[in-house]
């Protein structure tokens, strides 16, 4: 199949994808008295002399806004958000199928990262919760770090949702060589925002984004290769990144990276490496190429280098490595919690409950069917549990 | 039935009223790949290079924002925008009912006219258009006057929708008694968003809110009595009331402005006059009492008085005057003209459309009921029609 094309003649057919429809009948008068004036005064006057009542009476405690400025989209970077409008519609109607969560998409035209910031504090009282989109580096840091606070969770899909997904893609991967978890030498390729989440994630540097285990080491590489301090090119985010990353202190290009490791995980762009890389690293690798059509490395000519466990973000390979196994079960449990932020204890309870999901892992089985329905009501089992802790 | 406890019944039922739906199948990973990645990057590039497309490929096209700051809810006040939630949930609910479009409420909590701004400007490329509600004067004239550039229609049904509607119920009750509406000195009792936007209409003095016709003279009233030069305490949005109201230098209280007048016209308060202030009044007077649940002057008292024509916001009297016979055509024949804003021809074409509708309209029936559905096509095709002249 032609997804462009299909595509493309899917959201022409449906002029989107996503409608607004009505809980209750609006048939009647009376329908209208209630849903609307003048009944609709009363669940008004009870919220606003118990505020928490909104998640009774209202939408709220049942709705997240997908908000993005459209200037990091897919890997078709700063289009805009009336051009984002299509993946966020997408996102919404996935965190409905899987999660029976309602979604707003909201794409945001912004003059600065403090305009942004306004809008995600302004929208709060609408919404359960923000799922922040496609938003590029450094403004997502700045962003979700600003939005912590204001009563509901804000996420970023893009980081920890995929930092959550690799975490146990790669816990599975090593279970089913015989590795330990704490053994790998690990490098990820971008040093951008999922980059940078998924280097946290697996090293237990940040209180909060720890999953209670770390890798041995990991390296991480942007276009010009490894993450060192020789490095003179480095804005702050990346030399944070020197705090839990590259204690051997190598430097040279992605291909000096992967020498000896035992997993690589590319979220970067397709065509990095080949079969001879794969055959410099240590025994028995695991590669996660999450690059979107085009991975890093191909399955086949992976494999061809020697690796034991290949897994992309594609449906037409094993290993399908898809945020929507993580983010409708997170938002779902935090919802169903009404927690007002996503702890690091919700994040590692979802990185558990969704390696845990597998059962016993094989090379070619390593996460979920993200088709599978079950695994979010997991998810959101767990991510709720952790947040009532 | 008590319209107030079953309202909130419904509402804790339900958990709001709302809900987020896809149009299109979410089955399989082919569905998945069509909906989100990969196909979905195809949309996103034909509108990154062709903007006008998000019209036709994602929902922007048939979507409105119902946006408020909840700083002026029904007769409740400034109850902020988390119980404000429930009208906005009715209100996106009453589109889709009566017009098929998809509305989002988005409910904001703003520190300042300038914040609510920046958040009307930043959603544009998300939605068709924005319906301003529920925001208190002054601030509602100031943010729709700075977001009629923005390339959607930013229209405040408080004011203009209530205006269309209740020159629409004048028109036809002046018809009804066979009076001329040029002929008629009416007396407006509300000197906010509503009364000022009905003020406008009725005496044509905006180029941009005029129906063509206006009516002798209109007399403003505020909680103080009769808005004239002789008063030293009214603020620059009351004094410019006096360019179009009050020619003849009247002053004194609500009772004193209705003695010979052919018309009240009450979005203030209930319970204001009575029988004998009715009396006052010139022959046959016309009474449109929409403050809700109690009216200004209850209908039978009204016609103890000798009222001719009697309409109330109420469903369980006749001549019910509501916004929803206005709102849902107007944004419908504007999203299907692609309008980029809400034009005076436009609120022209509305209020005769609204007004003909009726067929010969009679003292009991000087409206169409609300709940028929044919009014807001009629609407929105003339709504369509003069967007496109």
């Amino acid at each position: 199949m032609d997804y462009f094309a299909e595509s493309l003649s899917l959201h022409r057919k449906h002029r989107g994808k996503l409608e607004i429809t009505s809980k209750i009948p609006l048939e009647t008068k009376d329908d209208l008295s209630l849903a609307y004036t003048p009944g609709v005064a009363r669940p008004c006057e009870v919220i606003a002399e118990h505020p928490e009542q909104a998640y009774e009476l209202t939408m709220k405690g049942n709705a997240v806004a997908v908000l993005s400025d459209g200037s990091a989209v897919l890997g078709l970077g700063n289009i805009g958000p009336a051009a984002a409008l299509p993946v966020m519609e997408g996102k919404a109607i996935l965190f409905k199928q899987f999660a029976g969560i309602d979604a707003v998409p909201i794409c945001v035209q912004v003059d600065s990262d403090e305009h942004l910031i306004a809008i995600g504090k302004a929208i709060a009282p609408t919404f359960g919760g923000i799922n922040l989109e496609d938003i590029s580096a450094p403004r997502c840091f700045v962003v979700e770090e600003a939005l912590q606070d204001i009563g509901i969770p804000v996420f970023h899909d893009d980081q920890h949702g995929t930092a959550i997904v690799l975490l146990a893609a790669l816990m599975n991967g090593a279970k089913a060589i015989g590795k330990r978890l704490s053994d790998l030498k690990v490098v990820i390729n971008g040093a951008g925002a999922a980059g940078s989440a998924i280097a946290r994630i697996l090293t237990c540097h940040d209180k909060d984004s720890c999953a209670g285990v770390s890798v041995a080491d990991v390296l991480i590489c942007d276009s010009k290769g490894i993450i060192s301090s020789q490095r003179t090119d480095l804005n702050r985010y990346k030399k944070d990144l020197l705090q839990f990353s590259n204690k051997v202190h190598r430097s040279g290009s992605l291909h000096d990276a992967v020498r000896g490791a035992d997993a690589f995980i590319g979220v970067s762009k397709g065509n990095l490496l080949q079969a001879s890389d794969v055959r410099t690293m240590g025994s028995d690798p695991i590669i996660l190429a999450m690059a979107n059509p085009i991975p890093e490395i191909m399955p086949d000519e992976a494999r061809r280098g020697g690796a034991a466990v290949v897994g992309t973000g594609r449906s037409d390979f094993p290993n399908q490595v898809n945020n929507v196994l993580a983010f409708p079960g997170i938002f779902r449990g935090a919802l169903d919690a009404r927690a007002v932020r996503i702890t690091s204890n919700m994040k590692v309870a979802a990185v558990h409950a969704l390696a845990e999901a597998v059962g016993e892992p094989t090379v070619d089985r390593i996460l979920p069917d993200p088709m599978d329905h079950t695994v979010s009501e997991k998810v959101a089992a767990a991510v709720r549990d952790a947040a009532n802790m």
